[in-house]
């Protein structure tokens, strides 16, 4: 039985990172935990849970080993720094979306076929992911239910993308690729050219908030490479040395 | 995106019905009718529920409607009884079988392709199927996990089980393309982009030609797309008025 998941293995062991964003409901951190468990996932991570959630989970009879060991971060920047690949889970439906949407089947394939190690972020309960949290995502993939406008429950949201994940017998063996950046990389880049974007006055600190989202959506949708990374930090750098201190006003 | 379920929506939404075999938690009830409305299907049958937790799990704020209209059963052969195909779901391990036993994806496409009304079975949370449950069964049927030890959650078992016979292999659509930048904008972009880097002194004269052909593949492989070069192009135009003239030494 075992070879029926030798390939998926070990990306699912060894690559991936499930991170829930801000989850509230303690049943549902231990539903993710065991269905890890169930297709051989086995790092968890947690950004700012809801503290209570997260500790009664833990303690929680028959709680997934994976949960004693589970990563807690008060970021997403954080939580995928070590990540080479983000990608972030909706289901959309009315939203108006910035970013490339994969559907499940093609996004685990694409998934399977990376080759760095991938955070993939489920939202609250409640609301999924922000517009914020988004913008740390390389794109996003949504599980096809028919009901657009009523989400699927978190713990079988992760059951149902681990499967998709675990699924493929007979996956190919990975094209050539080229090593994508780390995210930690990914984000410095970004906060450099948006100091370089303030201090030559395209950012205005009235729209200041939503230009850093389109500015860290718009560097993700580039898809450095781990070679060209350390290149533009180095001609990021040169031009903020060149553009001098912070513009005031 | 309806259309991408438009083989096995007939499937699921008129053919199948979901079993529950002396379910006894509320919340996996109510999670398994949530995963139905989430994949189109809507007949939902009920084997000797503790009594307690069905009624829970049908007044529970915003408990599907389809649990309304449950129906109930005293017995598996009554639950059964117009359908022509009978299907039970195991996590097996250490049980000696009496039945085939398919891996969920072959036997969804099975199911799929059947003739007659079918019914899929899941026991209850803390033992499975009984051997007298199995024995109403045609055939079984097993959601791949890695760990035989350990069964799924009910809830996400349904989830994982639906999404299956929802997932029309057929039906997958490409992945999306982003349209291209032309080469232009991108020529352009790298122009920009040199100039920048000679005003603020990361490319120095006696290196600048091979510098130029360095960045214009930097530029190619950032795969720039038609709606993202004029923003970029907007930023570098601001950058260079920022950094001022040319600079001469």
């Amino acid at each position: 039985m075992h070879r029926e998941l030798s390939t998926a293995k070990f990306f699912l062991s060894g690559q991936l990172r499930v991170v829930l964003v801000a989850p509230r409901n303690p049943l549902n951190i231990g539903a993710a935990a065991r269905a890890m468990a169930n297709f051989g996932c086995t790092r968890l991570r947690v950004v700012n849970p809801y503290e209570v959630a997260f500790r009664e989970a833990r303690s929680a009879v028959g709680a997934a080993p994976l949960l004693a060991s589970a990563e807690e971060f008060t970021t997403v920047a954080a939580a995928v720094a070590d990540c080479a690949v983000v990608v972030g889970t909706t289901s959309v439906g009315h939203r108006e979306l910035q970013h490339p949407l994969r559907r499940l089947e093609n996004g685990a394939r694409l998934m399977r076929q990376s080759a760095g190690p991938i955070a993939l972020l489920f939202g609250s309960e409640k609301f999924g992911l922000s517009n914020q949290d988004m913008s740390h995502c390389h794109w996003l993939m949504r599980i096809p239910t028919v009901d657009l406008d009523r989400s699927m429950n978190l713990g079988q949201a992760v059951a149902v993308c681990l499967y998709e994940l675990a699924r493929d017998s007979r996956a190919a063996v990975p094209p050539e690729k080229l090593r994508p950046a780390l995210a930690a990389d990914t984000e410095q880049i970004t906060a450099m050219l948006v100091e370089a974007l303030q201090r030559s006055g395209y950012i205005q600190p009235l729209t200041e908030v939503s230009a850093k989202t389109k500015v860290r959506r718009l560097v993700r949708r580039l898809n450095l490479t781990a070679r060209d990374a350390p290149v533009v930090l180095g001609m990021l750098r040169q031009i903020l040395w060149k553009l001098g201190g912070a513009q005031q006003d």
